[in-house]
């Protein structure tokens, strides 16, 4: 088995790239925190993907946050190259403007983090996109924490198999 | 809320910095995937931190992957500072020889996954590792991929807060 599977199953995100107009959602596995102070997350994208080529344009970015309710939209967003077909047509979710970036919101998800660029490194087979989180729009999946009773996250387990988190919190 | 949470809950780990004889395992929910030709993983630690400082020294660690049954064992490795205690002497887990690298892997954990640093980025307030997977040694809970019907891996949902993975395989 490949090496990095051992780090799954792990969360998977919608990835926006460019504009209102013309969005490309792409769905990933590779997202991760990076700082609190300021606020930064980190993105890994295949140098091959036409979202890579759309962020090294606009130096945007949105990280969407889907739930199970929207698992074959992310199915398609994941499977679907942008460059070939406009992804908005195939899948059922709504584009809206983000406040503070160009590239556009998802209304259904659980939350927006909208992000500029601030760093690109090149990591292996994959470009890392190191981004400030400038705003954030959302749901009301997240009331002070992650709202897990009631709100099903989709982790990617491998494949075309996914799962989802427990909805009960245990404490150690 | 700060913006970072949005992304929560997310996999829980265990870095093993130092050597067999001095190990320090340290409790890590920001870990990724980051390249699979060659196999890189990234994962962003505090400037802060005693373990920033092992790894600057040695340029290797283990990314361990901790279950459920882990759960007080991963609390104190996230909470106490090596620096201070043996953190050894208050887990139950058994520290044993890693396969390629000098810091050690932790029997009772599903996977250990053997890395060497092979790039360092400054990301706001943390240091982001990258390390290239040099070897894994592992249980049962990775037959070829995730077993996730009988292994219950570790979400940070935040604070002393947790969940597990869903034991149910979903498909779009």
């Amino acid at each position: 088995m490949e090496y990095l599977y051992y780090l799954y199953p792990i969360r998977t995100y919608l990835i926006v790239a460019g504009t209102l107009e013309k969005p490309n959602p792409m769905t990933a596995d590779w997202v991760v925190p990076l700082s609190r102070k300021p606020p930064l997350l980190g993105v890994a994208i295949a140098h091959t993907r036409y979202t890579k080529k759309l962020i090294d344009e606009q130096k945007d970015f949105v990280v969407a946050v889907p739930t199970m309710e929207l698992l074959k939209d992310v199915w398609i967003a994941g499977t679907v190259s942008g460059a070939k077909k406009d992804k908005k047509e195939l899948m059922s979710v709504t584009f809206i403007e983000s406040k503070s970036v160009k590239a556009p919101s998802i209304k259904e998800c659980a939350a927006n983090l909208e992000c500029r660029v601030v760093q690109e490194v090149v990591t292996g087979d994959h470009t890392f996109f190191v981004g400030e989180i400038v705003n954030v729009s959302y749901g009301d999946a997240f009331p002070n924490k992650p709202d897990i009773a009631n709100f099903r996250f989709i982790l990617h387990v491998g494949g075309k198999d996914f799962t989802d988190t427990g909805n009960e919190t245990i404490q150690p």
